[in-house]
């Protein structure tokens, strides 16, 4: 797979996230139009990923549980908003067990109804809230074109439901998970992400208010990257989910919901990679670290592999480790392949380097000179782990550079259509959906997130010129 | 959820199951007939014995990947035993999109076909094999009468699936996950397995050869708590699994699968549960210890929670621990509690405890007096581990005990028929599919497994009579 030349990202981006899904084997098309196989080195990094979130959630209070992937068609017409968002997409069962069915049955698109009919039947009373649920689950819905990760007919993710007594507890939720999702991209991913309010246009069909986090693709494309939704009673009312408060008087419960995808893994993919492949961030590649025996003959091999074999059992025992000792390959192939994978740390153990006591150390996210480095093969141990520190710091801040060098602030319309052929725009928008309407139709942009973050002061409507109170970030997007 | 005494199992051991699973909090019914909810308690039960495979299936050199769950109607086709055996299962999507499919497509009732076609795309060489990919998922057949984690449409469980060079290397791998499943079964759910040959009749649709390991229930029921088929070259040939061998000549890939699945959460409940619950292993007990605080009032309250809390986080370090500190309830209240939901080992600290320096430990295999001890404060955490070594041993020999006092070798087929309404029957078999229907038909008692373990010498059918070489379970099953 590493010796035909990728695609460069300059010659063409989408062609080159392709290949680099398929070539480095992380996923497959698969026989079902849409649907994709996930192959074991891309499922590896989505089970680090799940590790790494699911801690987040029960450190916050959160357990998990299994709803039933079936929903009776007639749930999802209880929500008005969230049936029109999601008709469109529906795999539907007719047909179980040789029989037609009486009602159809939906493949979950999400679960914010199947879950708010059990949550009606589970909370009476106040003592039963907060309740606290996440799943971690496939969904379907029926995209049009898709991309591997990126958009696919199935899905896998987590969808975490929650209900409250009050609606600043679930407000305080929505934003608290937000959190958790922003913590994770940055300090595990690697990935700058900022998060914010999205427009009525764009939110959840069927929130009242939704949060997302947004990331720039190394095509300057913004990247939604997970959402918290604040449902409101919207559910609660749909669903019956009542509760008698401490007063004894009967109440709607507050409700959220909040989800991350495989998507992510494009994510990651389109933020990091570059000309060669992927680069994935230390904290949940697979492989942290490739050894690659150095052996021109048999009498190298004696020398070296004793070496590697003693420096595998130290490094495996606190990294995920692979030891390379294909012989029907050269050291060449060899490392195009690892960095193709996008393995942050390459060592390279040689007759020379056991000769000086050191081995070589290669960089992914540095290709080339600038990344190779001699390590102490007595200091090992720790000098990997300094150096994946320093990788994952070092990949944050190229991508955060580069996203701050392509957000521009247009001083009027004109400059914006053309800021977010290349970039994205961050200017002052009235909040109509008239103005975000236009400006979607002119230039594809649309409005990512009212971010958190917000300058002081007010401003003018980029596009009318009305008076603004907060500014937007417009990009052309995933 | 305590306060209702449950049925016994002596009166109804069917009602006592469905009682046990709801008021427990393990899993729930769910508004789509034959699909189960499965509540947090459970799913942590479930994510417990998923670790424990998991480490298995990585440890024998298994990686997991995800494949899609819709599969084209027409690849089930393309194995005969395989699409009669599944058709009166199938669900069906017809319609996506809002359009009606060309193909429909089955929502995977297991994945050989699938998995099968992407095999036949990735493998083109010797050196490609073996592949060895587990994945863990949801599958659906559509069962008419269906029982909580026993039976149910949806379901979860792993399916590993594998392909080979050589006939020899598949049956190799077809036994030793059957290995894999037993030692899980023996060493961390204490649950006495007893593995062998399914007979022609009962094997998998499609497989050459079915091994499977049988569990008996407290009602003396079989149930199958896991299976492992050699496939032989029957997907190969469908899906055109082929490979260059070392001489360069192509070859069919030799193939397996098996499986395990939530199941056997059924079988845990069912064998060692009692008239007081559930009886969770300490292995795989979501909660492995929980701690009641014993306080009467603010002051013995004063002297007890500071205690509670350094042993909570002492044992907290080494268990899955639970402190019960609920004020509105009684101490009464949450033994039964917990021992409705089956916690291995219950600590009371109350305010005498403390002035002897110890705390009060109640076994929940042993309730009563002689699951009763005192614990040293400052000794806990190693009698803590000893306890809970010695209640899996305990909940192991007492389980194989009441297994082998139900195992009967009845003398005759009058014996036989007796034997099988409260037991199992070990037989001498023909191996004659006519002597296997026949008493299935007068006795509901089905094969069970031919055991690797065999006795010495050759018999005669319980059935026909005639000259038989091995010695088969007969049981009614779940």
């Amino acid at each position: 797979m590493a010796d035909e030349k990728l695609t460069t990202q300059a010659e063409n981006f989408s062609e080159w996230y392709n290949q680099v899904v398929l070539r480095a084997e992380m996923a497959d098309y698969s026989p079902v139009r849409g649907c994709m196989v996930v192959r074991p080195y891309g499922w590896a990094l989505w089970e680090n990923i799940q590790q790494s979130l699911d801690r987040r959630f029960k450190a916050t209070g959160h357990v998990n549980a299994a709803f039933p992937m079936f929903i009776p068609m007639s749930f999802l017409e209880k929500e008005k908003e969230h049936v029109e968002g999601f008709s469109p997409e529906l795999a539907i069962v007719t047909h179980g067990g040789g029989q037609k069915l009486e009602e159809p049955l939906v493949v979950r698109p999400t679960s914010e109804t199947i879950i708010g009919y059990m949550y009606s039947q589970w909370i009476k009373s106040y003592r039963d809230l907060p309740i606290l649920i996440n799943q971690w689950a496939n969904v379907v819905r029926w995209e049009m074109r898709t991309r591997l990760f990126l958009r696919t007919l199935e899905f896998y993710w987590q969808e975490g439901h929650t209900a409250h007594a009050t609606e600043a507890e679930a407000r305080e939720e929505t934003r608290r998970m937000m959190d958790q999702y922003t913590n994770f991209a940055i300090e595990d991913a690697a990935v700058p992400v900022i998060p914010g309010r999205k427009s009525e246009t764009e939110k959840f069909a069927g929130a009242v208010q939704s949060i997302s986090m947004e990331a720039m693709m190394g095509d300057t494309k913004a990247l939604q990257a997970g959402t918290s939704h604040f449902l409101g009673q919207n559910f609660a009312k749909a669903f019956d989910i009542k509760f008698l408060d401490q007063n004894n008087v009967l109440q709607y419960a507050w409700t959220t919901s909040w989800g991350f995808s495989t998507r992510f893994i494009g994510a990651i993919i389109m933020t990091h990679g570059d000309d060669h492949g992927l680069v994935l961030p230390p904290k949940l590649a697979p492989i942290q670290v490739v050894i690659v025996p150095i052996a021109r003959n048999d009498a190298d091999r004696s020398t070296v592999m004793p070496v590697v074999e003693r420096v595998a059992s130290e490094l495996g025992a606190n990294f995920r480790i692979k030891v390379d000792d294909r012989s029907e390959v050269t050291p060449g192939f060899k490392f195009n392949d690892w960095e193709l994978r996008g393995v942050p740390l390459r060592l390279e153990i040689g007759p020379k380097d056991i000769e000086k006591g050191v081995v070589t150390a290669a960089r992914r996210d540095k290709p080339g000179r600038e990344g190779k480095s001699t390590l102490a093969l007595d200091q090992l141990t720790a000098q990997v782990a300094e150096l994946l520190t320093e990788i994952h710091a070092s990949m944050y801040d190229k991508a955060e550079a580069f996203r701050d060098a392509h957000i521009y602030d247009p001083k009027n319309y004109d400059e914006l259509k053309e800021v977010v052929q290349n970039g994205w725009a961050f200017s002052w928008w009235c909040g109509s959906k008239e103005c975000e309407a236009r400006i979607k139709e002119e230039t594809k942009a649309t409005t990512r997130c009212i971010p958190f973050n917000q300058p002081d002061g007010e401003g003018r409507c980029i596009y009318c010129g009305q008076p603004a109170s907060e500014k937007v970030y417009f990009a052309r997007a995933y």
